[in-house]
């Protein structure tokens, strides 16, 4: 990178190009914009990080993000409160959320088990999901972690500790992706999509 | 985008969005990556870009950038200060920079003369450019704008204004740029690079 001749630019590009995926020119082009915005603008970028690291909420329930001790979703008294849908992290809740299907509760994992990265079950929100999975109304537990060798060990964790306990658990279904072509379908995933067929309905 | 529940992580993520080439997915993948830094690299990073916003400085001489009132390069003695570089803005001067084949002076335009845009000569730095050229100091002018119509219109209008002054014009050379492919060089480039092409040297 070229040598920049103000030590403010420099120091404001290299905590840009500290974020992930952003190159130094990235970072360069980032800053440039902000400098063309008004003080005000520029004040509210940085505002808007800095409140979010400073004030950010976990849920006590479910420990997804939220500006309260308890989210929205855990508090709303129209969610299904017998669903409880296990999920690694927030991204995924808000991928549930935005299919529109679901209309139970989550609980924040927080990772799945993985040796290689050094995570065991006792870095994950296990303790509390068995707590909440032996309330009155908990009906059942659905396992939506993702397809990956660390998301079915989870998974087989999380039944063998869920199994004595009274409540249902269920896992997510797998098979051929919308719009997906067979020849180009994995196996395994093509395999699992026969065997787990389901009855032909018009409205699928 | 899913309905995020909180409200200060919408507007992180809102405010990142309004990045150029930042979609809202790599927004929010930006700011989660933020969440998990510590507070006081998040506060080191809203500030950096603040403070670069609230204390930027340009060089009175050359508009480049800068901390201080003239910049480093026009205070630089070591500089050959009978030249002078023109670019559109503060990358082209780190472009040329990084070469290191050029020791003499920047002046930074500001844009190009575009009408299309609504950008005239009046919304340009030429005025102080003239001023800087009629120096007893200055000997060339180097035009390197983006060879573009834009950039074209543009150094045509600026050697036009220079012309009548006691100074050398001269203009970055164009012709096929390192490792590009003959065949596939647009016939401009090409027939230019033949119609100006330089005595062979072993040291090119």
């Amino acid at each position: 990178m070229p040598q920049i001749s103000s030590t403010l630019l420099q120091r404001a590009v290299d905590e840009f190009a500290k974020l992930p995926g952003v190159g130094e020119k990235t970072a360069m082009r980032l800053v440039l914009h902000l400098l063309r915005q008004e003080v005000q603008d520029v004040n509210q970028f940085g505002q808007s990080v800095m409140q979010l690291r400073a004030n950010v909420k976990f849920c006590k329930t479910c420990h997804n993000i939220s500006d309260n001790d308890v989210c929205d979703i855990c508090s709303n008294p129209r969610r299904d409160h017998s669903l409880i849908c296990v999920v690694e992290n927030i991204q995924d809740v808000m991928a549930v959320e935005n299919t529109q299907q679901y209309r139970g509760l989550y609980h924040v994992l927080g990772g799945v088990i993985s040796p290689m990265d050094g995570v065991g079950p006792g870095d994950l929100q296990i303790e509390s999901l068995l707590q909440r999975a032996q309330a009155e109304e908990v009906k059942e537990i659905i396992l939506a972690l993702n397809p990956t060798m660390e998301g079915d060990t989870t998974n087989f964790y999380l039944y063998r500790k869920l199994a004595p306990l009274n409540v249902g658990v269920s896992v997510i279904a797998r098979g051929v992706a919308q719009n997906d072509e067979l020849q180009y379908t994995d196996e395994i995933t093509l395999g699992r999509s026969i065997v787990n067929r389901t009855q032909f309905a018009v409205n699928m």
